[in-house]
């Protein structure tokens, strides 16, 4: 009997793949460099020996594995397995990834939207099991999102739904990637907190920021570290930081009145710094009864949130 | 057999109820006015008077009544029947208007969100018939939100969901009836449409708008009328509100990925005007493949989508 499934993150920078049981516990894994840059088809091929790879480690054969699952970044047409476009994987353009795989591999092939495989993993492993009604936010380099509609991913009509970062919160705010205005991800991802720092640090200059910077770049890293060292300005924008992402949970409740919200990704790494002010501002802006129901904690799975989500949706599938 | 249901809609200004049969055809309809500020028992004696005056007109009794739905204003607890605190009703505080009225009629009563009730009348009777995933809005006094997936009615864990109007879309923008600041309904509401006007009346003398005042007071109407007789700051405000209600939609169809988005409410009577620059906004601001999909359209229902839904509710629940 096939008791297994393969779960596979595909990132811009990593690859990361791992053989699940039907328990969600990592068998083994296997992590390598996507190195986007090389192509489309040398991404493909990547792919393709992770598999390998994993079943050496794991001395199982394809014939053990019922299905695999790829996180992958979106835009995709889930119901196709076709990547669009995605800014990570420059040079994809409507790449049919399930049929391609599904032809090398023989195999069942699921690919979903990295953040929507996340948030499976959340209500399946993590902080949200056993929740009915789910909000999934990542915050990292950018902002995505998950909807969980009772107990089951909800992906819109045609794929695309759940798309937090992309929700404006300000229409004449701060530039964003997707061409628009003061969409949540312009203001409040990992890569705008440290735009924004940046900006600030040139008419302040007794902030110590500048001390924590990485490889001479200010990141939201440098920002969390000057903050704990007790940094004011650290601290302001943090503080900001947190506000918005609040604003962004509040127009959540109101439109999903989920029962949790869970925050994930690089940046909740300071959820310590972040979670009072963003309930605290969900209290204050989003509607009753919702607000006094819903819960808003930090995401529990760390790096295998995506192969345990690619591996959730297979298992759930099956 | 029980072939009839009926349907309220219970209104700030005006109580609508009607006998609906299994086709969602009106048998027949009262239409008596609130006057709220009589207070909650006079209130429920009216709903009650317009049942027996229903029944009297129609030559029907209660015996051939399955079940009686309510629009009403929120919020509500939706699974216990219990109208909450809504701005539209002054004095009613936690009001178990569904107890209330099974123990009056010994029938099955259905309490719905009003922007709710409507959402799963559009569904069904009007513009969305046949749609999936669905996002109804309506704008008027304030701004409302009903959304519909899968076919049915989403609430929500505790109800509440859908609440479009308290969306956030500029958070430090106007303020909001609810306390906050730049939800949609602060921004694009017919009664904040009437507000800007004023506002730049004061420094707009040349503008056409005054002579359109409704007893002196300028209103959405005000600004419609002198829009289509051409007056240029008119025309400017009716773009905004456009402009605003298209960044609503985007954010909507960034989250929802609907197939398709019903706009209603008395401010859509001027769709002509708006609905063009909102479906050019959606367009620009949301997110492919979405919005290549997703129909933004005017409700099909006028003034019976409440007395409908509320029929509605209970023909689904049979």
């Amino acid at each position: 009997m096939k008791k297994y499934v393969i779960g596979i993150d595909l990132g811009g920078t990593k690859i990361l793949s791992a053989i699940v049981d039907g328990g969600g516990n990592i068998i083994c894994r296997v992590k390598i460099p996507t190195e986007s840059h090389l192509g489309k088809n040398a991404v493909i091929e990547k792919l393709k020996s992770s598999v390998a790879s994993l079943l050496m480690i794991s001395k199982l054969s394809l014939d053990d594995i019922k299905a695999i699952g790829i996180a992958a970044p979106g835009p995709i047409l889930t119901g196709k397995g076709m990547i669009l476009n995605p800014p990570n994987l420059p040079g994809w353009k409507k790449v049919p990834l399930k049929a391609i795989l599904e032809k090398a591999f023989r195999k069942k092939i699921f690919i979903e939207n990295d953040a929507d495989a996340a948030a499976v993993s959340e209500r399946m492993f993590g902080a949200g099991r056993g929740s009915k009604n789910m909000i999934y936010i990542t915050v990292s380099t950018g902002i995505g999102g998950g909807v969980i509609i009772d107990g089951k991913l909800y992906r819109g009509t045609v794929g695309g739904a759940g798309e937090a970062g992309h929700m404006m919160i300000k229409f004449d705010g701060r530039k964003c990637g997707c061409g628009n205005l003061g969409c949540l991800e312009a203001m409040a991802s990992g890569t705008s907190m440290a735009r924004i720092a940046s900006e600030l640090l040139k008419k302040n200059k007794s902030s110590n920021i500048p001390r924590y910077a990485e490889d001479g770049k200010i990141t939201a890293l440098s920002v969390e570290l000057a903050a704990r060292a007790g940094d004011k300005l650290a601290k302001d924008i943090i503080d900001k930081e947190a506000f918005y992402l609040g604003i962004g949970v509040s127009n959540l409740v109101n439109l999903f009145a989920p029962d949790i919200v869970v925050l994930g990704g690089g940046v909740m790494n300071m959820a310590d710094l972040l979670l009072k002010k963003i309930i605290s501002t969900v209290k204050k802006c989003a509607l009753s009864p919702s607000r006094e129901h819903v819960r808003i904690v930090r995401a529990k799975l760390k790096h295998d949130v995506g192969v345990l989500g690619a591996a959730a949706i297979c298992l759930q599938a099956q």
